[in-house]
């Protein structure tokens, strides 16, 4: 039997990360599961960022690159994300975006290899595959789009999401890292979709290279800057080709010679845009003594939630079922998932559109209550029965959802 | 005869840019004269990042990418810079730094080229430098520092400063680009300290490429996203390896082939930092209704006047003097210029020291009176006469200023 609303409060009412929810200030009359495209402001980082623009910025103006610690704060930033992903101190930067991090990564990577090839899953997120092609361009390497997951012999540098942005499926890293390591290729990791929600745990499974990005699950603002992992025992022997001046040794002594940080910071670039990157900074506080399990497994319970309830609907899904590993969203397949994905953001209930013909629900665990899964399931089962969605203002525009 | 406090009274009063000075908060107490490193924030800067932030983050949530516009905010905020550096619109996309602006432009430069050769002239910004070195080495490229502005034969691409961030000193950007075509030269302009400020008027002058910064002239924030410009007739040729999502022609296809934007949007990688861009791009519309030649006139003449009345000082200076054209700033050399410069801030005049042994002075148009110039003045040359730099807390540490 379907679970009910009883069965949600109950859930609730027992969940180690309820009081989360109060650190952020949704607006009235939404429930909002698309925290996995751009998650929602939590209060401390529309406070800091306030407190960045109004005191530091206004009033310090430039004594706050070191007063306010502007200066050190993607490293700072860096230090937090890699609790979350079992990284240490001084291997994650914060800077940039995923793409250009990804570049710098796979740049340092084949820098010194005769006709290098990369390779991407033929279904990865597609703008990861339009930066190595770029790169394979520039540098001469070759690209190869992987129709299945085994690593061909070859190949240099994989890029593979440890959570696919279509379905939620999550990759078993330490089985992609031991094949790679056999075949003699690297593995750049994006964590876009799994970074302050799946246990990462890097070093544990063996991987030395990932880049991710911080406006999905770690709430760090629109167009957040993105960060990027390199293990210490690689960072020290990598050349990146974006060496600009925050990733030299000694960024102020202006001299001619790049001389790179001897960490992960080598992997900076250019002056950080500091109000994006403080929002991120104090968002990132909100998971001091989190345990990433924790946010896992509420993630995965609040999917299996929603997918318990939809079942009725006899929806096909491309998401893991219940019982299996699963990023923190859930998709369904439908031709007219435009009008009705359309249909219930009317209704309050705010997912996303991806073309073709995908309808995609995030399942935030810091924010997101069982009791919200399950009104929302509700608005999904009406809209669909009502058919609702057939009234002419949802129809399909030049959409961008 | 020194200008007198009166001269500067009577020279505010006929200033056409005078009422500009109450777009700013600036702290009481306080002459910034490092505008050239910071600019400070435009009131309506601050008033539109909270806008963004708390409205359009928070309340409107994902629906802020179509509905408040950040989509488009790159190419809207560089149209607005166009119009300040003599391009046309679409010729312009503010997005990442310049660093990794000037990778992108110069990598599509020497795509085609066998053995290609950069150039950077031996005392440039130094982060440009190495950019080109990182860009060399990835790409099989030679790199040349010059040590004269002349042009050697058998150079691809040249990235040159419009005004050199030492000295303030101007380049003939027309010469330069007639000297350029004639060696088959592509010149790619470092317009950080000239944008806002300097009538650049690239299109008149030739000029097919620029990368430049927001936050300094343009007052768009710490860390404001970067800017390029590339020529219509040359961006439909050009093939940048930074193929991000944003530069693609449909970014919401997530097509699996990269197909690039047909204009200088092409240039844009990844997402962009909405919070920092929607500061830069409320910034950008002070400037409208302003001619650029009116900025430079005046920043010209706020550094004469400085010039004129530290001339009794006899300080050696690095900058072009009086009479002479000059970007928005005058350095002086003093082997004691880091004290003297903390002694100065402790006076409340901002300046700033760039090792090893340079004082600079910013004259941002927009902000400052010839009044306020005139009491900077004069309070450094009680700092140099009382020798009051002398005292211990001005002493150096590790510093950034």
């Amino acid at each position: 039997m379907a679970a009910t609303r009883k069965d949600a409060a109950k859930l609730d009412a027992v969940d180690p990360l309820a009081q989360f929810r109060g650190e952020f200030d949704l607006p009235a009359g939404v429930i909002y599961l698309d925290g996995n495209s751009l998650g929602p402001p939590p209060r401390r980082a529309l406070a800091r960022l306030q407190q960045t623009a109004d005191i530091e910025w206004r009033a310090g103006l430039i004594r706050s690159w070191n007063d306010a610690g502007w200066f050190d704060m993607p490293k700072r930033a860096g230090d937090k994300i890699a609790r979350l992903i079992g990284a240490n101190t001084g291997e994650v930067i914060v800077a940039d975006s995923v793409s250009v991090n990804l570049f710098k990564i796979a740049s340092a990577l084949i820098a010194r290899r005769r006709a290098p090839v990369l390779a991407v899953d033929a279904d990865e997120f597609p703008t990861d595959g339009y930066i190595l092609e770029g790169l394979a361009g520039l540098a001469g390497a070759r690209l190869v789009r992987l129709k299945t997951p085994a690593i061909p012999s070859g190949v240099d540098v994989l890029v593979r999401s440890l959570v696919s942005y279509r379905s939620g499926a999550v990759a078993d890293m330490r089985a992609v890292e031991k094949e790679a390591s056999a075949k003699g290729a690297e593995v750049i990791w994006d964590l876009s979709h799994a970074t302050g929600l799946i246990n990462v745990d890097l070093r544990r499974n063996g991987a030395r290279f990932a880049v991710g990005c911080g406006y999905k699950f770690l709430n760090g603002g629109p167009g957040a800057p993105a960060f990027a992992y390199i293990a210490r025992e690689a960072a020290a022997t990598l050349s990146q080709p974006l060496s600009g001046w925050m990733g030299h040794a000694s960024p102020f002594d202006f001299s001619t010679d790049y001389r790179p940080a001897p960490d992960a910071a080598r992997f900076a670039s250019g002056t950080p845009p500091v109000l994006s990157l403080s929002a991120l900074d104090a968002a990132l506080d909100l998971f001091e003594g989190v345990a990433p399990p924790t946010l896992e497994a509420k993630a995965r319970a609040l999917g299996d939630l929603f997918l318990d309830i939809c079942e009725p609907l006899g929806l096909e899904t491309i998401s893991p079922p219940a019982g299996m590993r699963r990023g923190g969203q859930i998709a369904f397949v439908h031709e007219n998932g435009f009008p009705i994905m359309q249909a219930l953001i009317a209704r309050g209930v705010i997912g996303d559109f991806r073309a073709p013909n995908l309808m995609r629900f995030g399942f935030s665990p810091l924010f997101l209550s069982y009791s919200d899964v399950f009104e929302a399931a509700e608005a999904f089962a009406e809209v669909l029965k009502s058919e609702a969605w057939r009234a002419p203002e949802y129809a399909r525009r030049g959409a961008v959802t």
